[in-house]
């Protein structure tokens, strides 16, 4: 995070220092990745407090200077000697992340902070909009899942499973570089796809289902996020006019969106293309959230969401039609906000693909 | 949870009503498995809050009534109606789980509350002896490890990478019925090994590797553990020493460790195997951690740890040896404590094979 984020920080909400403790967020602010222990910056210092299981890799991984915590030297006495360089007693935190039990034994054995000032989502916000750099880890996250998904369309057949066509997604995404997964894959075949997030069953996949996947992994930290939707057989002519609303819906996002409008207005190009085509009660869901080191981050494409987007904010656009009974339809592209339109980070083909 | 268990925490804490929502502890408690909500439990009433995701599956799962919030009856005003049925004025939550922002949220908006008291780790602790259901999903869990720890033996050979490894045990788990994965799978060849928490790299496995795998997955809710080291190709002198080392210090465990001995007797029956075979120093981490609903539970076996072990307590027996530069070795099963012993739920082979 840049000198002038920090300071912009310490200006909006008059704190002395910062106290900074999930893990994502002491990854962004330090660079360092080993998610234990606590990042504290003030105007004057920058600091990681880790143990000794992490402090040779914090040392490679930030330029912040490193302080060893152990049984001789505790984080409490740490802060307190960093607290008096600064002479500081306003002090931000984390309260969207930091746990009661915690919060209580840093106000019971530092009574010298005068104030706590909770920093609400003020440092997710700072995340919203991505560096060149994230740009390029989610990007390349995102097509290590294009590759599993083509790798998935030669084991996709009648008679595998739901729960083997997940393994073998998440396998294919491990074999090109994956290093975890941002969420549990779905895979949802027949009527369980009109379920938005169908747990994988050992349900067979029959000839002429619908087969949903919704996947994604980690890379460097960053998530990626994607979902197709193929017909193993024929497609007959209720898949086909689904699919064809739904990838219509999801053109028309794709082409209207661009920074300056709204998460509302973006939420509207597709789901207006839905609900005139008479599916408007089948989209139940907002059409995408921001991406990154989380999943699921600010902003959001849906009917509530009133934030201006702006460039280089990475957010899915994953409108779908779930017909009870029947099946679903989900696309979903991963894209980055432009000032005239999107880059779109996903490749893989999104005709209606028929095995 | 037995009526009985629950009595018990309003008897020892003083609370009137308990907000439980650990996602882990509300699946415990209630059996709802969605883990979005909150359940509330008096001696009068047991109730799931959740929203309409989750009620119709809620009401299968549980026995206890379940209400939905919605924005016409939001969770504030469903639990301002339960306190006041009970009259409840002193209620207890779950400090070690819950946000400060959710616990400020709660204390503006229910100011009747007059005390809030830290749960601590009470929940936890009542978890920390299994039932017979939990006994049997947590064999089941491990018993799928047993079955990829069977198949990865077919899969390892010199030029498969670390990276490969782990997706194939992860693939494995999951054709077996694995529902996730405990924790992110380690596999770690030649001198990785050395590392305890290695992460998988696209090092290929070479001729005399040590292959330290450590994996573990999920079955409806439960977790498994597990780690097994081979050779790849033929041991040496060196290996073949560590390997018998730490094989000799964990059957001391498993055969010495019965209810009524604490963490700390049940480590030292490992430790000083090693300690005596003069590798002391190369054990750093605990004999043991508690398995359940949680991949790390209380209790554990380690120096530090007086809890006099209870009769169905599960906990993992996983003596290493790690030597910086040459490799490292790490056999774990899991255990169920008995009163005379021990029951072993691990079935793989753990003689020194070599592939």
């Amino acid at each position: 995070m840049s000198r002038e984020m920090i300071q912009d920080i310490f200006k909006r909400t008059g704190a002395q220092a910062l106290f900074i403790t999930d893990p994502h967020n002491m990854m962004y602010i330090s660079g360092f990745r080993g998610g234990e222990g606590m990042v504290y910056i003030s105007p004057k210092q920058q600091v990681v407090i880790t143990d000794s299981r992490y402090t040779e890799a914090a040392g490679k991984e930030s330029s912040f200077t490193v302080i060893e915590e152990n049984h001789g030297h505790k984080r409490t006495q740490i802060l307190r000697e960093l607290l008096a360089v600064d002479g500081a007693e306003i002090v931000g935190y984390e309260d969207k992340f930091m746990r009661c039990y915690e919060f209580s034994r840093l106000t019971n054995s530092l009574p010298e902070i005068q104030q706590w000032l909770p920093l609400d989502e003020s440092i997710d916000a700072i995340r919203q909009v991505k560096t060149p750099e994230e740009l390029k880890l989610i990007a390349k996250a995102e097509s290590i899942g294009d590759a599993a998904f083509s790798e998935i369309l030669k084991f996709l057949k009648p008679g595998v499973t739901e729960l083997e066509t997940a393994a073998e997604l998440e396998y294919q995404m491990k074999l090109h570089g994956a290093q975890g997964f941002s969420f549990n894959t779905i895979a949802a075949s027949g009527i369980h796809s009109s379920m938005p997030h169908a747990v994988p069953t050992d349900k067979k996949i029959e000839n002429g289902d619908f087969v949903t996947m919704d996947f994604g992994c980690t890379y460097e930290g960053y998530c990626s996020d994607m979902t197709r939707t193929v017909v193993v057989g024929k497609a007959d002519a209720k898949q086909r006019e689904i699919y064809n609303i739904v990838l219509e819906a999801q053109m028309a996002a794709l082409g209207g969106i661009h920074a300056g409008l709204t998460g509302a207005q973006c939420d509207e190009l597709a789901r207006s293309v839905i609900r005139n085509a008479g599916y408007g009660d089948h989209f139940g869901h907002a059409l995408g959230h921001g991406v990154g080191l989380y999943i699921h981050e600010e902003p959001r494409f849906s009917p509530q969401d009133s934030t201006v987007m702006q460039e280089n904010m990475v957010i899915s656009v994953e409108p779908g039609i779930y017909v009870p009974g029947f099946g679903g339809v989900r696309i979903e592209d991963l894209i980055v906000i432009k000032k005239d339109g999107v880059e779109n980070l996903t490749h893989s083909p999104k005709n209606l693909i028929e095995l």
